[in-house]
């Protein structure tokens, strides 16, 4: 429990520098975290005899946070062609394929493509977070951070005090429909104390955020527990003490940030 | 043999009239028939005890063809917000899994995304060559289509006339580095004689395309091979009398397309 206090500690600090830092590490970190949890969701598959192409499927995933991210640093016609050549270098994880001899290539690809989908789509999103109006602001990403974080804890407080009816018993039986709505309720006032001093937004925009991020979120701890029950493991990783992988720390993110973002970009054009 | 020459002639005529009926035409031909295709993959991995989502894949798919393809048709922010809402569609494929019980999600999720990566994209980018220069333009589609059969028969016929040495035998005992010279060099004569009548492009870059098809449709056709030879299957279906499947017949658009659409739109921005 005291490991788990002082990496929870360490790991906000550490979120919020990143988004406090300005651009260029804003962008650096997620770049490095999005390999990261991509590593970690390809290792996971091989410890379960899968075969997913780690380098070819590292290399793109490095790629496509690149060529997604530089939209708001290069030209708009570099940066088009930057993310044409994604087709490309995604072509690689094909032909690569055709070098291996295995019994299921076609697996391999599924899963290769399907950490760059699980993966690298999001954070690429989150990453545009930081860019909504053309230029670097940290606080969507900072705000969505807090309303996540908010949405955990008090879908977990209400939970235990409350807890009763079970919400999706077969992917995580601890969860229940008592804490999923303490746990939007809490994010809802996090997004109303958010809009006290982040004035970008009108303190229903954000609190509409916080409820998507209670939703979707939870949808995405749901897809989270059915990828390791799947795969019969309990934590994602051991990266972080006391707390399992980056995986299980990021998964309330993994569906939220491109739903937040489309919301954003709906309301703003 | 008699049906597999009425097929082929038909096929030709269905293929080449649906460029020179204009926009409206080749954008709805397309969209069916890359739905067939996807259909067919899907199919093709039920029948190998997989279990893709068939209906939310095929949405999805419909989807995304529909969102690339307007971008010529309507305003850039509405295109935007279409592409945009991709990302909120293809979640379905997540979280739809959560409601089934099978006993490997995340293998049926990898799959479903796969039919989209494999089908849908590669025939977006073909669509996408009609429209190069902005408005409506069938020569490119239709030099493209040229070159890819030259190069087939090309292929064919050298590889039964001086065929020795095998190309790749693993995927495809038949195929010899003899016919994929003759198959490149047949698309070339054929690049070159296009040339001659479609003046958009000088005939250095008309030879270049015919290359590409060449040595990038060679790679599709293994790529299929591939596919199929994993799910211990001859043909990818039955659709056209003596021919095989419609995956078989475009195996070689599916990797070539986009990166001619790429070399295209690096030669002219």
């Amino acid at each position: 429990m005291k490991t788990r206090a002082i990496t929870g500690f360490f790991f906000i600090i550490v979120m919020l520098a990143s988004v406090l830092s300005g651009p260029y590490v804003f962008t650096g970190f997620y770049l490095l975290l999005t390999l990261l949890c991509l590593h970690e969701f390809y290792k996971l598959l091989k410890q379960s005899n899968l075969s997913p192409n780690l380098p070819v499927g590292l290399l793109n995933g490095a790629y496509i946070f690149t060529a997604v991210a530089l939209i708001y640093y290069v030209t708009p016609t570099m940066s088009h062609k930057l993310l044409l050549l994604i087709a490309l270098t995604s072509c690689l994880i094909f032909v690569n394929e055709l070098f291996k001899t295995s019994e299921k290539p076609f697996t391999n690809i599924g899963f290769t493509y399907l950490g760059l989908i699980f993966t690298v789509v999001p954070f690429s999103f989150f990453h545009a977070l930081g860019f909504i109006n053309g230029s670097y602001n940290g606080h969507y990403a900072m705000g969505f951070l807090l309303m996540l974080w908010a949405n955990d804890t008090g879908a977990y407080l209400t939970g235990r005090w409350l807890g009763r009816t079970k919400l999706f018993e077969r992917h995580s039986p601890k969860k229940t429909w008592e804490g999923f709505f303490g746990g939007v309720a809490i994010a809802a006032i996090a997004g109303f104390i958010i809009s006290l001093y982040f004035k970008e937004l009108y303190w229903k925009q954000w609190v509409s955020i916080a409820i998507i991020i209670g939703c979707v979120g939870t949808l995405g701890d749901l897809v989270e527990s059915m990828f390791k029950r799947s795969l019969n493991i309990k934590d994602s990783g051991g990266i972080l003490p006391g707390h399992g992988g980056l995986l299980d720390r990021f998964d309330g993110l993994l569906l939220a940030a491109p739903v937040v973002y489309t919301y954003l970009y709906f309301i703003t054009n």
